[in-house]
């Protein structure tokens, strides 16, 4: 989905201070533009603000913390968001991706889907100076903790230098918006031994074995990682390419839901089965609890010279909140800062297409 | 793992009338080489016969549907099956192929794991005239439906030109062995939409959609699957590499299995909960017995001039019998037969390198 050639690469803005000051696009929830800006008001109750776009007569009063632009175009139901994106520059996402873009405010929020936020962002907030392709990295609800499975569908094809890059990008999300202090980090892939894996996977393996063959302060590579592993919490970033992480993703929820609405079922099929169920059911709290994604926040789209953070539509605004939440954390630990740094310290950066200054200085090193 | 030279293509014996014994390597189960032979001993009351290759003193008396071959040599834990069956032609799963190979058994059934199976296959049993690769076929237990899963790992890498045999191998196997009349077929993708997906699988999407754009007999293509839509049982057959297939495969069985131990762990927490989980397990003993992996036999192992079918290590008497009682309809409905004819008809056999009658036969054409 996300060309080299769909965004010119512009300057980081790292050396401004970045605003805390968070942008969400309230339109494409399915409970409604209302309920994303309930989400802003218990963030707001933390002392986040927001600006926020969307139909203003649904998104309620401003306030000192929340700001309110009338945005009622919605390109969230298009089937071609980077078209759409382009064709609409009034609809609620591009301006609250221009809104990051320029500088007044410092992360996005996009309740209108991946594939709009990718297009979006691509356009209005831009690649980092040094990184090939955006991802989009997804916090898994894995029983008893989180791992994060990046590309979950930023692109469909991936080089051996994207996914080394994605391993940074996820670590660095992991460490400064989740609060691991050295991620470990695994790749995706069809068997534990070193030498298993894609032509691709074997490749970047061999590259990430090198690359921290010195122990370096980004991350820990732990190597491959099957099924059992990753629901086993055995690391906290788990890499791959955009079409497995995507198939992988929808996959693992449709056996979640599978399994739990055979469980429902079950205790719905006779009298002695529902008092079994109701005895159950403040016990499956906890879990159900566990493993409810709006906990996290939803997607992360990395690789910007901004924070994305992408809830999902079906969010209550508890998990619209949460998602206002980790993306002021993000900007205000400089998530995008930390990245660029690790990156470059491991000389993962994207070398071409250099500028002078960036030429001369790699020429000393 | 099987790579086009790992062996050589041998001539399709689909002239000679095959054998309906079914060679059975016992080694390698996790009860026991007994265990198998008392799968055996299920299926020989459905009349299947079979030969039974292990530590004779485990396997029990021969008889007239049972023969014994004394073979107490296991490569089943081998981490480098391909190497332990070029080194060790006494061993048990070596010696069942070579039965299969030379036709005094149909089919082939392997306790010993899908790696063993494959080297032991490709250099005794020899692929199918005209397939490029072999590949193995998992029928899932999806609740009320079967989806058989294929590649799940024979290959690390695929071709365009794999992929498309593949829906037409899986289909066979979905006919012959599962008694499904015109199976419909679906590539794994990231998304429904015929454009979506890696560049492999749009280019498989769109050969599939040419070969039956006029109807075909052997199945109908419905285009691109997504987990939701394969646990929903969209599709009977469902195409992938072996990679992604590998992957997905287990990740779902991680996520099963994991949610099914967090309902089992959730029963155990209060008295209350488990009275809760005592009452529920009887409505549950359904699911568990729909999703039971043994009921399928195991994974399939097509493509080779006969039937392999591996039975989970793990599996109990009852999984055994199934597996060789499949093998064995495979054999008697000739699995490997109608697979080359529906190949044969939509002109997806591999072309190189032909022999001279079989080339001035296609010039005819």
């Amino acid at each position: 989905v996300a060309g080299e050639g769909g965004a010119r690469t512009a300057p980081a803005a790292d050396q401004q201070p970045a605003s805390t000051v968070i942008a969400v696009d309230c339109n494409g929830a399915d409970l409604g533009p209302a309920e994303v800006a309930a989400g802003a008001r218990i963030a707001a109750e933390q002392g986040t603000r927001t600006i926020l776009f969307g139909p203003a007569q649904q998104l309620g009063e401003a306030s000192d913390a929340i700001q309110i632009v009338d945005a009622p175009l919605s390109i969230a139901k298009s089937s071609d968001p980077a078209r759409a994106v382009r064709a609409s520059p009034d609809s609620s996402i591009v301006q609250a991706a221009r809104a990051v873009g320029e500088g007044r405010a410092g992360a996005l929020v996009c309740a209108g889907g991946t594939g709009a936020a990718l297009a979006a962002g691509l356009f209005n907030i831009k690649r980092t100076r040094g990184v090939y392709r955006p991802a989009l990295a997804l916090p898994l609800p894995v029983p008893g903790r989180t791992v994060t499975l990046l590309d979950v569908g930023a692109n469909v094809e991936a080089r051996r230098e994207h996914l080394v890059q994605f391993a940074f990008m996820g670590a660095a999300l992991v460490r400064t918006v989740f609060g691991v202090p050295r991620p470990r980090v695994a790749l995706l892939s069809n068997g534990e031994e070193d030498v298993r894996g894609s032509p691709l996977v074997v490749e970047v393996h061999g590259e990430l074995r090198r690359r921290t063959s010195t122990p370096i302060e980004a991350f820990e590579f732990v190597g491959n990682l099957e099924g059992h592993g990753l629901m086993a919490g055995a690391a906290d970033v788990v890499v791959t390419d955009g079409f497995t992480g995507n198939v992988a993703l929808k996959l693992m929820e449709g056996v979640s839901q599978t399994t739990l609405s055979a469980v429902r079922e079950a205790a719905m099929s006779s009298p002695r089965a529902r008092l079994g169920g109701a005895l159950l059911r403040g016990a499956l709290r906890g879990f159900r609890e566990q493993v409810d994604p709006e906990r996290q926040g939803g997607a992360y789209l990395l690789g910007l010279r901004r924070l994305g953070v992408v809830p999902h539509g079906r969010f209550t605004r508890t998990g619209f909140a949460q998602a206002i939440l980790r993306a002021e954390r993000g900007a205000r630990e400089d998530l995008v800062g930390h990245t660029h740094e690790a990156l470059l310290a491991a000389g993962a950066l994207r070398e071409a297409p250099m500028s002078a200054p960036v030429a001369s200085l790699r020429a000393r090193e």
